[in-house]
């Protein structure tokens, strides 16, 4: 399928540097894998320097670009510093970042403490305000143009029970965009955010949906598109809004679900399930009352 | 309970005018009678005449208030001029207007004809933006301030399937409400929307949900509030956006849903389907799938 | 005018007992008193204690209601912990929560360091959520209803640049709202948002806008209502969502603003300024060009 | 700039033919071109024959690509069952629509007569339900995927004043596309939106904007990117969501303004008139301000 496969121009991000936070595992490591691919040289980041070690390793091997692997945790702005140190230190430069550390769990929200929500707005809130505004005063004072693509969720939007701590969060990373889209526009600096739906990744998926909890949330039922998204679709989209092909978009939510949260939201979408051969008795039962009025 | 009462104070729409359309029957003739109640002349219109003769008797005697039914399709612009023209005889003045006249059914869109898109369209939009542009050439020419409460639908905003010809045309007069409750501001007009959840009406809603469907729709499983709502609160908060009590809000939408929309919306929202005590168990693995990383 | 006067019957919160924060000063207080003469006992904290202590006694002294004054830190959790022992021991239970306290400042966002938006997101977003989660794991154990108020604000859906920090938190806020709407409608506890336009406030205002600043906001041109706010129309407004009256609505925004932010939004809303003699030229150079193709 | 170049790899659109309402003049024009590039076939009508001949013959010279122009107004569905045949006839099959016949004029409302609303609702909204009905009806019957992107504008979110009769009809395209991106994906349809900020061109940019609005207009003050868009930007964002490439976004609404609608709608955005020197004398404000309290 035509969406298994990059979609840019070769050498679309040629000479760009971007930095992509949680860049060691799951979509971090395929967006990384496609801006290198377009020619970018890439800094991931993450708490655990084994894994974005043996990923460096990975994609540079997989790809011939350049991959520096910086430990870093979100919450600490002083690590944050050193990232982009280090970035400047190996590139000269940094054109672009990803904000997509995350943190989540599924519970109840009364049998959270308040430290769980601290924890979870710390890593998620806190960290993409640590790592823009690191690389914003570092554009505005060099006066150089930069991009951000921070990923958020469809819960973003519309709030979700059962994982609120990352529902808050993520609301405030989707404010962070929209807002500093129009105030950082004069210093050439563009932003905008991605919602991904249900893009399986070995570990966090597992860890997030426990067998009981799996079966309820089946794509099959839920996504109109009848399946779970590629990693490249998503790696394709995040290199258009690092791109300059979409220098006039910003302050976007970009959502890519197969139509999932518009499909719950819908008052009378689930009627779906009405089998086709019922919608003839259901009409005839319409004009038959709408005659007898 | 409380909520089945009336809300404001007594004498709220004292000596104001007030059109609602679609006002014989269900919703309309509900929030009737509350601004009678309130003190407001009602004018009532629809389609059929002894329906609304019938409802302007019955509101009348009940509450001692003033009702004036004269028929009108709200697709046809001299029919509006004429409801106008009898309301200012009778009354001297009109201040409010609720678009309240709609039309629906439930099909999949491929079973439609471009007709019945035309029909929909032609009541609920073109019936509102003509409603709404009499009153307003009135309002303006006369320098009077005046007030519109449109009823809309929680897919005004998100859409859904199987009720495509109304969700386009409640979307355009949501809109409607936004534009001019911001143009016509400096003319003392003030517009406003309600998007009503699950309120049933004898008529409308065994038409709308023959029995198959019915049940795919259960208020109980579908709205986190857990029960339908009740006439009596749509009519309080109808009546407070009339009054001028919300005369500092303008151009809004609010649901009355017992949460509905958001609960479909929330991609996580699903999980009170699992039973506490297996939150425990999740709550283990959980714990065991970080540890182990 | 009407929308400066109380609009509730009498006794619509009686027996209620209702926690604001922030409620020493500007809306937190005028909440309060609406609540007091509506029959609600009225819990009120801040960090200052002189300041709570003298509303306390003058809105005693105004409504002869019960007023409970306790100093709190929203982002201490023992401190909230506190608030809801001194509110449960003088009254009883507790019925309502306002999050109405906040913090803010106006500012370039490249001027901030990391630890202004760590103070802001600390005050407005973990302590609201730290307020919500303290109440509700109370009522849920105790199988008591509850309902919660925030204070948010239209930049909460929008974004804007200058206060980003204030933003950000009240983005989470607003989702906070809407999550827990849906997941904690089984434990009857409702919540809902409140996005206050301008309503000016001695202090407050004064230091948010500098008069450099003042002037760009000025709302006689921003507002469409082409006033500020009064206090008492918020009021009413935050004592209809407290109350039983609104028992159908929840995890909405409902926004109070004569219409500002919808007008900086609509891409042709400035066109008011277009002289009306001048339309007149526009509709013959329109008609002209049309008819030229 | 590489934003005025194709942005996806050739091919990208082989062997598709693509319908293209209001594809003889503007964005409709510049749209079609990049198609052609990427291997498409182009189908592009409008009311004026020798217009859409005149593109034909231009767009095929330039690309060497296949364009067949068939005359249409959208308000009449045998035209389009028109199009359709002629197109199967030449091409064989049709696999993408794209909805962007329009038809605006600025005014303030009251001037306008109901029948001013009903040509723009003709135009625009049920002639975006005439034309994906159609093809909707042909996709299912044959068992065939396609595709549908709609022209739309960021006031069909927010509404705006003065151009209230596309505003409403924008309005009902936006959720037409997110009502059957749910319902019709069981069918393998796709469809989404896109709303351009300000992309001039000859003719309708001129018309719809005369030389007293203009200046109320100015890009330069009310974008944040401080330009227009170039049309090759709108034509690369169109042909990504025609592709397969962007097979799991659908029900999308995609802006593409340089930020123009937040600006206007973010409280504080405009802010930005306050000189850089002039924010010192603000910080000491509001510090004295504070340590007073």
């Amino acid at each position: 399928m035509i969406y298994q496969e990059p979609m840019l121009r070769d050498g679309a991000l040629n000479g760009k540097t971007i930095i992509v936070t949680g860049g060691g595992t799951g979509l971090g490591k395929s967006m990384s894998r496609e801006f290198l691919r377009l020619g970018a040289n890439i800094v991931i980041c993450s708490r655990r320097q084994e894994v974005i070690d043996a990923t460096a390793a990975e994609l540079s091997a997989e790809t011939g670009g350049a991959v520096l692997a910086v430990p870093c945790d979100v919450r600490k702005y002083e690590e944050i510093e050193n990232v982009l140190a280090k970035a400047l230190e190996r590139f000269g430069q940094v054109d672009g970042l990803v904000n997509n550390a995350a943190g989540n769990f599924i519970s109840p929200t009364e049998r959270l403490s308040h430290k769980a929500f601290e924890a979870v707005i710390g890593i998620v809130l806190q960290g993409s305000v640590n790592f823009t505004l690191a690389l914003g005063k570092y554009w505005i004072e060099k006066g150089q143009p930069g991009t951000v693509v921070s990923i958020i969720t469809s819960y973003a939007f519309t709030g979700t029970g059962y994982t609120v701590p990352s529902a808050v969060s993520k609301a405030g990373v989707r404010i962070l965009t929209r807002s500093l889209a129009v105030e950082w526009a004069r210093h050439k600096i563009r932003l905008n955010n991605i919602a991904p739906g249900p893009f399986p990744t070995k570990g966090a998926w597992d860890r997030l949906f426990p067998e009981q909890v799996a079966k309820l949330l089946s794509p099959e039922t839920r996504v109109p598109a009848g399946r779970v998204g590629e990693h490249q679709e998503l790696a394709n989209l995040a290199a258009y809004l690092m791109s300059d092909y979409s220098a006039y978009i910003t302050g976007q939510d970009i959502t890519i679900d197969g139509g999932e949260w518009l499909k719950g939201a819908g008052q009378f979408s689930n009627l779906e399930a009405v089998p086709d051969e019922e919608w003839d008795e259901i009409e005839r039962t319409i004009r038959r009352s709408t005659r007898k009025e």
